[in-house]
């Protein structure tokens, strides 16, 4: 379903996450390019929507004056939405006008908020825009289906970056069992295809999503060390530098209350790689304190990141994978290749070893 | 390697957790003459060791007078050690006895005791037991090949079962990044195989694993709802009832609070299944208090466990994909059947949607 949905993909499917600050329109068009689906963080701001999915009509087209082959005239990127804060009835205006062929759907405030956009992106594109929703554990998936009927479902498990559940599984025991539950309880004969999220960043991670049952993968952190991606380059510095992600980076809300990012529901935390922030924070220090010292930081600018720095860094498990700054085009080659001769290794592995 | 230590084992390679009162003789012999290779938790009592290994080689030789097919003379499956309670050289005269295919290692009070430990037992077994070392990190990996020299890795990731690091990635992240860094510093040439362990429960994660570059994967949470396995029955009622494990269990101290093992090191945690005294302990409770409810609890036996009970229940994510309890042979067969499969089918899927 997913390829005749976006058929200019490619197999398996690699998607980059929608990354507020982070996935630009050169970032998310050359992913789409590749053969990937590139989504855009949408954000809350309908005149810097317009401009961005304007910018990412215009590099899809001028590029050689050839078009991705998108269905029905859709725009072959996607659009993220962070719901508790954005205004379904301003930005579903540029959603109308330029009609992206997916929007993924995160953090409602209240969950029957799904229903609201998913009926309301659907109306104003004339169902030519499919609708997923970001999950992080069995009953939102069940949830979010029911709420919001979605073409396809991300799961994201607790390696991801950012934000993203507080309580969940990491992909490895969240993909099957959503999958059994979704196969059990809902449109039966009719898969919901579900893609996986948190801890890939690079081949081994998309076979392993695959194995699991997932249809394709996302990858957000690695996206962050594309030479597309817009976040600043200190931080792509420290993503390279730093290995280990499951003991360097660690599940928080701090970096919201740095921000004072006081709105989001209290269901969710971030991952970031842990700083003299965490540290301050862990020995006692009061968060107007903490506050107050990250905005001295911001300041200074690129070379406030660093071990004992106080950027928020956001990073997934997967971080230590990272080497290099690459262009979109060399991640999305490198992955979809070497996927594709892990899957077949493993399979030769696990016949071979039999005998 | 693994294949050449362990003659006995068919692709891919399913290993059963050491799991202390769980782990039986019977569940230990049954994984390896699956194709498997069984763990036996030592525990801390020479005799019971002995005892349990002397009724593992009668179990292996009585049946229909087959025997399997085992290196040098030693026994077919495994003993696994919690070091930072046991005593070396005690328990070693049991491990020079009966020489068990392979020794785990596990939770040394300081770091260098592995070295200690493995060369015992290299010792006292002239050679012919192997070595692994159960690890949850990238740097742990690295000093404990360094001070083990172990035969092969068991990497665990954050969805485990039981007793694990505080902080951890899944084995989505952890397993490409522990091969890679191992690949890069270490014999060079020569690779250490590695297993994978934490949130695998059904084939999927099995094919997962191997896909991520693991050589093998191990079950715990799986093995616990095993006719086989020697947990109460209240117990393995809860893992069957449980669903959605990213949820429903947590990782915390509060078990061995419980039970007053204060002996685990610092880094050390497990993931249980949340209950009444996590909610209690959440809203306040003193552990004086929580231990007394607890104890009480504990009388009661099999009907304590439960939505509000207060026992303690070890599991892994993975746990919402148990549902029910049946004999050692017939997960192995399953697992192992559909494991290949599924590898074929992701290979299949990967290059046919590339089209």
């Amino acid at each position: 379903m997913l390829k005749s949905w976006f058929p200019w993909t490619k197999g398996p499917l690699i998607v980059s996450a929608p990354m507020l600050g982070a996935s630009t329109p050169r970032l998310a068009v050359n992913v789409s390019r590749a053969g990937g689906l590139g989504f855009l963080a949408g954000g809350t701001d309908p005149t810097k929507l317009n401009e961005m999915l304007e910018t990412s009509r215009q590099l899809l087209l001028d590029h050689e004056g050839q078009q991705l082959e998108a269905q029905h005239g859709t725009l072959p990127i996607g659009v993220g939405f962070q719901l508790f804060n954005s205004n379904l009835n301003v930005l579903s205006e540029a959603i109308a006008l330029h009609k992206p062929a997916a929007v993924w759907l995160f953090a409602p405030k209240v969950e029957d908020d799904l229903r609201l956009w998913a009926t309301k992106i659907r109306d104003v594109t004339h169902g030519m825009t499919r609708i997923c929703v970001q999950v992080g554990s069995v009953a939102e998936a069940e949830r979010s289906v029911v709420l919001a009927k979605p073409d396809f479902l991300v799961v994201q498990g607790a390696d991801a970056g950012g934000h993203g559940r507080r309580q969940s599984a990491s992909i490895i025991s969240l993909i099957p069992e959503v999958n059994d539950r979704l196969a059990a309880n809902f449109r039966k004969g009719e898969k919901i295809p579900v893609l996986a999220a948190g801890g890939i960043s690079d081949a081994r991670g998309v076979a392993a999503a695959l194995a699991l049952g997932a249809e394709g993968a996302v990858m957000g952190t690695r996206f962050l060390v594309a030479e597309e991606c817009g976040i600043p380059d200190g931080w792509k510095r420290e993503l390279i530098r730093t290995q280990d992600g499951g003991v360097t980076t660690t599940r928080s809300t701090l970096c919201d209350r740095l921000k004072e990012n006081h709105d989001w529901p209290q269901v969710y935390d971030g991952r970031a790689i842990r700083n003299k922030g965490h540290e301050d924070e862990d020995a006692g220090m009061s968060d107007e304190e903490n506050a107050r010292l990250y905005k001295e930081e911001v300041k200074i600018g690129d070379s406030a990141w660093g071990a004992h720095g106080r950027m928020v860094t956001y990073s997934g498990t997967g971080v230590g994978l990272l080497h290099s700054i690459e262009p979109v085009e060399s991640i999305m080659k490198k992955t979809i290749r070497e996927s594709r001769l892990l899957l077949d290794h493993a399979h030769r592995f696990s016949v071979s070893s039999c005998l």
